[in-house]
């Protein structure tokens, strides 16, 4: 940020009164500008045991697969965004389960929400965000082409608590910087 | 949104290629900005079966009762800013159990995630966010005097999970323009 978006004058980073983190304040009209954490919502949807993937047609991690999902909008519930973006991205009408996955991605400010859905029908196609939608049993999962190390996180805790018969909500942290889980 | 935060020029609302919704772009950079919901993470502190409530000193709702709960912060987990956000409004250190609520707030972009903790001792204090901060058992609750029904709905809740000895993860949508849950 350079500029306040309130009156086109530059603006600089300072603690404002009362605050403690430096935060964009502009040098005229002393605009504050606070920048937070987005959420993510999507979902990890079943049909018959298998799991479907999206083979990325956008940037970041081009031609890789992860789950439907993308930033929440304004004026959506999580569901809905979750719900909104399995369609955009999987053309698929999924039904959601139960909230499965809350993952803080520390480094780049997302907080990916994942629901457990079932895919009624196999009902499904490429869109111009994915070119290539797919179901996968456990042991076709492309785990070395995967987009993400919280997509494949999320994953991996399914299949766990689906061979332990026990589906719980499950909260990660991933510093992508320095490769940690917490 | 009047001025582009990158150049200072003019923006106006349009549909960008390949998306769906207006947004703000800069009409000599093409910069564009998206805006989206903001994390609330909060706290609902117990201490021998009272809730920890807090007075507001800050508007909107000055001087009515609310849970400790604030904006997520940048490179932070949603549970580290539900534990920074009760330390800096109650001035009390709790434990989590467990992700109780989350309430999408439509009307105002906001994601109200709130967990349930224990307050192993029973020591808070007001702070410059707080006026007064106080233990009230469920009798006690100032149901006329809290700051948001999101928060009513979450008390609500808990003590209605509580007496039917059954705690579970509550999903709420409140648009308080229509005044509608859903």
């Amino acid at each position: 940020m350079k500029y306040c978006s309130q009156c086109a004058s530059p603006v600089s980073q300072a603690i404002p009164e009362g605050d403690n983190r430096l935060r964009f304040v502009c040098n005229n009209c002393e605009s504050i500008f606070y920048s937070n954490p987005k959420i993510v919502a999507g979902t990890l949807p079943v049909y018959q045991g298998k799991v479907l993937l999206c083979k990325r047609a956008i940037e970041p991690r081009y031609g890789l697969w992860t789950l439907p999902a993308g930033f929440l909008e304004e004026g959506e519930s999580v569901r809905d965004g979750a719900l909104r973006e399995t369609l955009e991205e999987a053309c698929a009408e999924v039904e959601i389960e139960r909230l499965f996955a809350i993952t803080s991605v520390l480094h780049v400010d997302h907080i990916q929400m994942i629901y457990l859905a079932t895919l009624p029908e196999p009902v499904f196609a490429s869109s111009s965000e994915s070119l290539e939608v797919a179901l996968f049993d456990e042991a076709e999962i492309p785990w070395q082409q995967l987009a993400f190390p919280t997509i494949a996180k999320v994953l991996q805790q399914y299949f766990a608590d689906r061979s332990n018969n026990h589906i719980e909500l499950h909260e990660n942290s991933w510093d992508g910087l320095n490769k940690r889980w917490s």
